[in-house]
């Protein structure tokens, strides 16, 4: 196996791991250059600088994943539909040098007549399956736009977007929800988050529960330092009820810890057991996606 | 029964009618003097000059509606509870001059100790109750916060506060998929409506609904111009299936033609019959009250 430079250029971040033969890291950098930073036609010199030491050597490869893969990124890789494991993903690589530099497309899903996309977060799938020695499952990959994806066979069959942490923000930050919140966040308040999750789950939807935040806050029932707490609750809250057909027993949370921990314990309010990854399960995906272009 | 002196006075605007003795509108007038225009303490000032003219008959009443009830208003009136009628409300006026100006007091309602609240709504919900002849029914007032209202024998039993202007604002001007909208609104796109509607209304939520305004953008299936209409489309289908459980045949609709026709056309996609109230309900519904003192 040639040495992978593995690269995870997303929308706000660049971060790149040099890897072993079996890939083990053996040195990582991360930059605050994220696609968006870098002007049309700038990627080959942002790259040349980070990581031309690199790629000094005469066998080195360079698999790149996430949004660097897109229309406003590098050089755009079209998506690769479900179902969708290393294999056809590695038969879609968009090569930006032959044989040498290659972009991860991303992966697309259709269901009723709408289409989803996404970009990274396959590669950060493909990982986990890896380091979990596991060929199935439910995953959840939370953020401004999580992600909630079915594996079968080591394959991508289905998947699904939810704007949770961009509602949320918009909630906390510009409605008027925001004249009862703090102005900084408070640490997390465990019991208010509990609240906020267990009146989502009874529904009748976001629209809703959402003025509760108010309501409560207005009749001296939520203090405020709770307030984000609560709100933080009621779009997870939302989120996993949006999720209960999946009926997983078990879910694989994938991000930064602030985040899993909210997962895990709303996950367990509803039931559900929950795995966490803790390595960058992205360097393991794109070794496995590197791994059979050399079998 | 003495001439009556309607007045709803909302956040942004204030709205009289001097009124004949069967209820019949003899003078209107409207203000952008909405209580948010107006200082701690200047109400009666504002109140005076735009009406005191009509306040000048000996045996005046005047009875207030809205915003003008709250903290933030002319005089605090607390909440009245569910179940609520013109009778309750009229118990709980809040005088601010003995027998000559009082104000509505809100109304809560609380469910699974959750409070909801409205300011305004309960008195045009009684005077469509009169210009209808009705006594029970299922109201919708669409708006920034829609409330859906439940009425028997004349009451309000129950209700409930969506904020699906709100929403629909926030991600029309100010998340993600603002980038794939026009700059300005086009005009009602009826098929993008309906779809976005058939769209929210197969579930599974909000959250997960409202990428494909942006997946059916990326790929050319969704043009530009017909993207407001596909959210407003989304969001509105999104409040008719929380509401679903409701079951009422026909809904009353109440509110600017704007919003009702784009209501009625949902409605009429979910199947239930819709009906609407041409005439400002809140002037009938101040004179239901006020006759409830004079009986």
């Amino acid at each position: 196996m040639r040495p992978l430079i593995a690269l995870d250029w997303g929308t706000s971040s660049l971060r790149g791991a040099r890897l072993g033969i079996d890939g083990e890291v053996l040195e990582e950098r991360s930059f605050a250059r994220g696609i968006l930073s870098v002007n049309v036609g700038g990627f080959q010199a942002v790259f040349t600088q980070h990581f031309g030491d690199w790629m000094g050597a005469a066998d080195a490869l360079c698999v790149i994943s996430g949004m660097a893969g897109s229309r406003q990124g590098w050089v755009e890789a079209p998506y690769c539909a479900c179902p969708a494991g290393p294999l056809e993903v590695a038969a879609r690589l968009a090569w930006i040098e032959r044989d040498r530099i290659a972009v991860v497309p991303g992966i697309s899903f259709e269901s009723g007549g709408v289409p989803d996309v996404m970009r990274g977060e396959e590669t950060q799938v493909f990982g986990a399956l890896q380091l979990l020695s596991l060929d199935s499952g439910t995953f959840v990959l939370p953020g401004t736009h999580s992600k909630w994806v079915q594996v079968q066979a080591s394959r991508i069959q289905s998947f699904a977007t939810l704007m949770t942490g961009e509602v949320y923000a918009l909630l906390r930050h510009h409605s008027i929800l925001a004249r009862t919140l703090p102005e900084d966040d408070a640490p997390l308040h465990g019991h208010a988050f509990d609240l906020g999750v267990a009146h989502a789950l009874r529904g009748p939807g976001l629209l809703q529960c959402a003025f509760s935040a108010r309501t409560l806050a207005l009749f001296g029932r939520l203090p405020q330092e709770q307030g984000t707490s609560y709100l933080s609750g009621l779009v997870i809250g939302e989120e996993l009820r949006s999720r209960s057909p999946v009926g997983a027993h078990t879910v694989t949370v994938i991000g930064e810890p602030a985040l899993t921990q909210r997962y895990e314990r709303a996950l367990s309010q509803c039931g559900v057991r929950t795995q966490v990854v803790a390595a960058n399960p992205a360097w393991r995906g794109l070794f496995e996606i590197a791994a059979t272009l050399q079998s």
